[in-house]
C-alpha cells in the first residue's frame, strides 16, 4: 500500500511567493488527509500533482491564521469542482481546536458558500496548560451563535484521554489516529496517524508442498485460522504466513515551543516520519521561544527522545529562502537549519529532511517482523 | 497628482496559478486603497510593485469568497511588516456589505490575531432588492455576538440616502466616495471615486506683466481670492488662472447580472475608468445571469448609457486562460471577450481593456475645462 507525504506550503506566519503558508497532504491509495489550510492551499494544491477533491479528512493543528485562513475557500473550490448530480458525497470530517466549528460556520455562512457535500467538525478540547492565559479562548467566543450551515453535520467534542494523555480521534480499517498536546502562544495539537499491523505474505511454495491449493483455504490462513486438509493435517497460519509487516507511523507536529505532558513521546516513539516546526535557527532561539516555536535543535531533541527513524522540518520564517532560490551572500540559509538538526542528531542515524514545497516523501512499507 | 490602478487577481469563483481572485489596487500619490481581497491578494501584493503597508483603506463589494476571503490574512500581515515603535498608526477604514464587522471580529479573533493597528469596519445596509430572498443575510448571522476585536474602532452604518439612490461613505481633500448598488445572488455593490477639481495653473506671463511677483499674492489669487495691487487695480483669479482641472472619476463595479435603481448611473456618468465584471462570453449570457453575473455584452451597456471614457474588464471565469498563456486550439479566449465588449461599443469610442494580474492602468490627469 503507497503511502507519501507532500508539503504545500512551508513558511511560517504567512504565505509569500516562494513559500506557501503551512499545509501538508498525507496520501494513501488516493486517499488525501490534509494537516493545516494557511491561505493560497488550494492554490498549491493546484500547482501540485494532487487532486483537491480527493480530500476526506482535515486536520488543523491550532487556529492561528497561517494554518487555517485557507480553509472556506478549500472547501468552496472543492465543492465547485464537485459533479452536483452525484449522490451520496462522503461527509469530510474536519479536526481541530474548539472555535474551529464557529470559525467554518461564519465563514461559510456570512459568505453566502454554499457546499455540495456535507462536513462534520470534530474539535479538540484544550487544556489550560496548553498555552499562556491570553492565548485561550473564552467560551463566549467560541459560542456557536449563528445557525448551523446547511450542509453541516454534527461533530464531535473530544476531551483529553488523562491515562493516555492523547486525544482518540477515530480508527478505521487501515488507521488509528490520535492527537497530543503541544504548547505555543495559543493552544496547539500533534497527530500521530498509526497504521495498522497487517499479516505478512503467504508462503505460497511452502503451501504448495503442503498441497494447499490457491481458494478458501489460502484466505481464510492469511486471516490468522486455521485449516485442515483432507488427510486430517492441520495447517497453523503461523507455519505459512511470513512475519506480520508493521504498520507504519507518522507523526505531525502544530507550532510549538514544547511538547505538553507524556502524550507526544509515548505516540510518537518510533515513528518513521516526525514533522516538525523550526521556525529559526538555533542562534534565535530564545526569540523562537518567545513566539511559541522551535528551533532545529529543539526539534531534533523531540526526535532523539522518539527514536523516530527520519525528522523533517518545516514552517521556517520566510527569511529562509528555499535553497533554489539562495543567492551567494545571504545570511540566512535554510541549509544550515538542516546542519543544526543533523548536529543535534550526530550519534542517532536519525535522517534529517529539510521541507520545501512541493516535496513528494514516500513513506515506504515497513519489513516484515522476524517473529509474528 | 498621478493616479494608477493595479490589477492583483481578475479570475471568478477562486484563485488559481494563472489567474488571483478579485482584488485591485487604485493609488494616488502612494495612498493605496484596496478594492477586493479574495485569497491569496497578500501574496499578489508582494509579486506586485506595490506595499501592502501603503493601505489605508479597504473596499469590499459583496461577501462572495472570491471577494473576501483573503482579508484577514492581508491585515495580519500589514500588521507583521508594521514597525511596533510607531506611534499613533492610522486606523485602517474597511467598508462594505453588513455583516463584514462579525466576519472580521470573528476570523481575527479565533485565531488571535493582534493588529498593531486600529481598524473600522463601516457597513452599507443592504437593500432587499439587491439579490434574491436566499442570498441575504438574516439579522442572526450578521448579529453581533462575539466581543470587539481590542484593535476595533467604532465603524459607522451607512444607509441608502433614496434621494440619490447612493451610499456615501467619506469626503478628504482629495475625493468624494459613494457606493452604488447592484443585483447578484448576494448583495453587492459598486464603488465611486470622484475625485474634487482643481484650480488650474496660474497664468505666469500674464501675472509677470501685471506687475505680481511670486509670493504671497499668487497662493491668493490660486485659493481664488482677489487681489489689490499697490496701483489700486484689482486682479481677479479668473483673470489669471487657466481652466479648472476637472477631477477624474473612477467606478469599480462589484458583481452583479445588472444595476439596481437610478445610482449607478447617475454616479458613473462621464467616468474616466469603469472597472466591470464579465465573467462568461456573450454566448453564456443565460448561465451568467443565472449565476448573478455578466458578460462583455452587457459590460458593454452600462459603459455605453455612462458615457465612460474607457471600460476595464475583469472578473473572468477560470477557463479563460490570459493571453500570454493561451494555446493554439484552446476553445475559451479572452480576446474574444474584448471583441464583445468592443463589437457593442463600436460607435462610442469607449476604450475597452482586459484587465490581466498586474496590469497597471495609469489615470491621467484631464484637461483643463476651457471655462472656470
Ligand atoms: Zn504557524
Ligand atoms: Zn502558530
Ligand atoms: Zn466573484
Ligand atoms: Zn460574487
Amino acid at each position: 500500500m503507497t503511502m507519501d507525504m507532500t508539503f504545500l506550503g512551508t513558511g511560517s506566519a504567512y504565505p509569500s511567493p516562494h513559500r506557501g503558508a503551512s499545509a501538508l497532504v498525507l496520501r494513501s491509495e488516493g486517499d488525501c488527509w490534509l494537516f493545516d489550510c494557511g491561505e493560497g492551499t488550494q492554490t498549491q494544491l493546484m500547482k501540485s500533482q494532487l487532486r483537491a477533491g480527493r480530500i476526506t479528512k482535515v486536520f488543523i493543528s491550532h487556529l492561528h491564521g497561517d494554518h487555517l485562513f485557507g480553509l472556506p475557500g478549500l472547501l468552496c473550490t472543492v465543492s465547485l469542482n464537485t459533479n452536483p448530480e452525484q449522490e451520496n458525497l462522503n461527509c469530510v470530517d474536519i479536526y481541530g481546536p474548539r472555535g474551529l466549528r464557529h470559525f467554518l460556520r461564519v465563514t461559510l455562512g456570512l459568505t453566502g458558500s454554499q457546499l455540495l457535500f456535507p462536513y462534520a467538525v470534530h474539535e479538540l478540547e484544550p487544556t489550560a496548560e496548553q498555552s499562556p492565559e491570553e492565548g485561550q479562548l473564552s467560551l463566549e467566543m467560541t459560542a456557536e451563535s449563528c445557525p448551523l450551515h446547511p450542509q453541516e453535520q454534527p461533530g464531535r467534542t473530544i476531551s483529553l484521554d488523562v491515562s493516555t494523555d492523547s486525544y482518540f480521534l477515530f480508527e478505521d480499517k487501515k488507521f488509528v489516529v490520535k492527537a497530543f498536546r503541544l504548547f505555543h502562544r495559543i493552544p496547539s495539537f500533534g497527530f500521530c496517524i498509526q497504521e495498522h499491523d497487517r499479516p505478512g505474505r503467504l508462503k505460497t511454495e511452502l503451501l504448495k508442498e503442503l498441497g494447499v491449493k490457491p481458494g478458501p483455504h489460502y484466505g481464510r490462513l492469511k486471516a490468522g485460522e486455521a485449516v485442515t486438509m483432507e488427510n486430517g493435517r492441520v495447517i497453523l497460519p503461523q507455519e505459512v504466513l511470513e512475519g506480520n509487516i508493521p504498520g507504519r507511523k507518522v507523526c505531525i507536529f502544530g507550532d510549538c515551543s514544547s511538547v505538553l505532558g507524556d502524550g507526544a513521546l509515548l505516540l510518537c516513539k518510533g515513528a518513521d516520519i516526525l514533522v516538525h516546526e523550526a521556525t529559526l535557527g538555533d542562534e534565535h532561539r530564545e526569540k523562537a521561544v518567545d513566539h511559541g516555536h522551535s528551533t532545529p535543535g529543539m526539534a531534533a531533541a523531540v526526535a532523539r527522545a522518539c527514536c523516530v527513524q527520519r525528522l523533517v522540518l518545516y514552517h521556517f520564517s520566510q527569511r529562509y529562502k528555499p535553497c533554489s532560490l539562495q543567492k551567494e551572500g545571504d545570511e540566512d540559509e535554510v541549509s544550515e537549519l538542516k546542519r543544526q538538526a543533523e548536529d543535534a542528531l550526530q550519534d542517532t542515524g536519525v535522517e534529517v529532511t529539510l521541507a520545501e514545497d512541493f516535496l513528494t516523501i514516500p513513506i515506504p512499507v515497513r519489513r516484515p517482523s522476524t517473529t509474528n
